[in-house]
């Protein structure tokens, strides 16, 4: 029996997440995710998952000095990303390419961490004919990477909506890029590896690489009368609704509501709600529909439809969506590599050959090519 | 249940190669390895792998020259490689950062193959003061990685014997290597993706990244009478013997025949039959002891073993034996993602939650350090 997406394949025991798709329900480190989401710092729940336990003040000072301190590129970094961006490189490429690098400096989990949104933001930067900014020790991680983007100081209510996003999608299971990292690990690899793995799966379309087309969509209806007649002709045209249907959640995504709740805030604040209004339409519509033309699928609003809406809402372009997922992201597929290296077993299923058997070899002179 | 290691889960269908641990069997896209090892070029099981049946002559001819047409490496990749050297990276690690680099190229699967040798050569003759060579387009690519290694046109007996290796380890199910390259696909990512997350996987020492320890074990034996005392102190000292015991063969290796006969090839042909010899004798007397102390667990040599006398024979030094094994095994994981691609569905195992559950958030200043 061929299990092609281990469907139902339980292939790690750990303490980082847990996913209850039929409730609707998700633990980091045994913090709901909107207890959590909320009101920690990204560096808090970056060592919550590396450690165990939240930290202490001391244990959170020092942890923060040591991510900031680790910031700056090595310049041969730089230079790739400067290639990357003459070439005109998709972000995750460049970024994927970039973090490989991070080996000139080592393989410490602080490295990694805080490299990644210095790549991102010059990337960011180089793409558009800019320099990259030098990283700010006196940031914290979230607001640091703003201000790489921009140059400015952010507002604190956009640094605390970031902040609230990156700890909503830290960890998840063992998804796909999580998996890629842990099947690294289990070799007796290092963590940049994978790390640079994991970045390679993020950037997939199935997995992280489309938040952009769910924004798309709400941007193509435009206004909440059209919504129904578009979404209808999508559905019947037979396309696929971006933003809509997890292989885990059957029920509403838990991280939906946090991430609804943080864009709110950054909509309310900007004094113009009109998006937000949209959006909240359109994804009733939608979920309306999807269970009129696909009853029994349950196929409810997932975390890419908020994420746009959330990173659009805190001034973010959608080529930034998907490296800020990884930015996020990188915590979690950190803890996971640390946590496959405490029991490790090396991960090697078995494939069913379908192929022929017993050919027997002809020289090249004598093959004739087959009809196609 | 977890099943952490996936054993005896069935992840893919696979026409590549067909693994049989219990006789000791492998095919190679339907060809027993020992009848393609010795009579192919490496362009030719690279296209089996890659189309399903060997090329007819107008095929080979057009695929040689495509292969040959991109062995040239971006110059941004060059730098990279130097800085590498500057820092006294791990070819491993250094192979894996220059190959994500490839992408500047774009990703097709000709320039990856083509430019992996190139970078393992550079590597190799960087990390000892020399400069890179130009690639030569007039040599096969096993020669042509030869000639960047030394600047000298190979003997053709030792491309020969370059090439069987390259054939015999050129697939093998689903090794953790491949199954990266797998898990990485399914999201609908690129093939440069694909074959760094594998590189990443291979260089961890239970994978391929530890193949020297056993011709190490060989040298430290010396002598064929002290093969006996010698082994049985290291297996009384619980030390595990390298180069014996596989995850699948209980069996002989296939491969190990096959290679062990190219390396006679190679020490007959060089006329120092010393170290083949002893290494045989080592190889009886490990087969016999572990036998004797591990009743049971049928440890057979694996081919780790023989890839490292036959290497050696060829003249390539220890630190080239994980990159070269690399060099082969590429074009495996590159058919596997062209495969999973053609049959695709997310790789998405579950995970088992063994954390707490219900924690209450704590503001930073009112929490404890746990006792350790």
């Amino acid at each position: 029996m061929v299990n092609s997406g281990l469907d139902g394949i339980v292939a790690a025991a750990t303490r980082l997440s847990y996913v209850d798709g039929e409730r609707g329900e998700l633990l980091i480190a045994g913090y709901p995710v909107g207890e959590l989401a909320e009101r920690a710092t990204f560096e808090e729940t970056t060592w919550l998952l590396w450690n165990g336990d939240l930290p202490t003040a001391p244990q959170l000072e020092s942890f923060r000095a040591a991510l900031a301190g680790a910031r700056a590129l090595a310049p041969a970094t730089v230079e790739l990303l400067r290639e990357c961006a003459r070439a005109g490189l998709d972000p995750m490429d460049a970024l994927r390419a970039a973090a490989g690098t991070i080996s000139l400096s080592g393989d410490a989990p602080t490295a990694i961490a805080a490299g990644i949104p210095t790549i991102v933001a010059a990337y960011w930067r180089l793409q558009r004919g800019e320099q990259p900014l030098v990283p700010r020790s006196d940031l914290g991680h979230a607001a640091n990477f703003l201000f790489l983007l921009r140059g400015e100081t952010p507002d604190p209510e956009i640094e605390r909506g970031l902040e609230t996003y990156l700890n909503t999608v830290v960890d998840h299971g063992l998804s796909a890029s999580t998996f890629t990292a842990r099947v690294i690990t289990s070799t007796g690899s290092d963590v940049v590896s994978a790390v640079v793995g994991a970045l390679g799966a993020l950037k997939g379309p199935l997995h992280g690489g489309a938040p952009g087309p769910a924004l798309d969509m709400v941007f193509e209806i435009a206004e909440s009368s059209r919504a129904e007649p578009i979404l209808r002709q999508k559905i019947e045209a037979g396309e696929k609704l971006m933003g809509f249907g997890h292989r885990v959640y059957k029920v509403r995504d838990p991280r939906a509501d946090v991430l609804a709740k943080a864009a709110e805030r950054m909509y309310t604040r900007a004094g113009d709600m009109s998006l937000y209004t949209l959006a909240r339409s359109v994804e009733a519509t939608a979920i309306r529909l999807l269970d009129e033309y696909k009853p029994g699928r349950r196929l409810q609003t997932n975390v890419e439809f908020y994420t746009a809406l959330l990173l659009h809402g805190l001034g973010l372009e959608a080529s930034l969506f998907t490296p800020t997922f990884a930015i996020s992201r990188v915590s979690g597929w950190i803890a996971h590599a640390l946590e496959q290296r405490r029991a490790n077993r090396i991960i090697r299923p078995q494939s069913e050959y379908t192929g022929p058997r017993d050919r027997r070899w002809v020289p090249v002179f004598e093959r004739t090519a087959l009809p196609v």
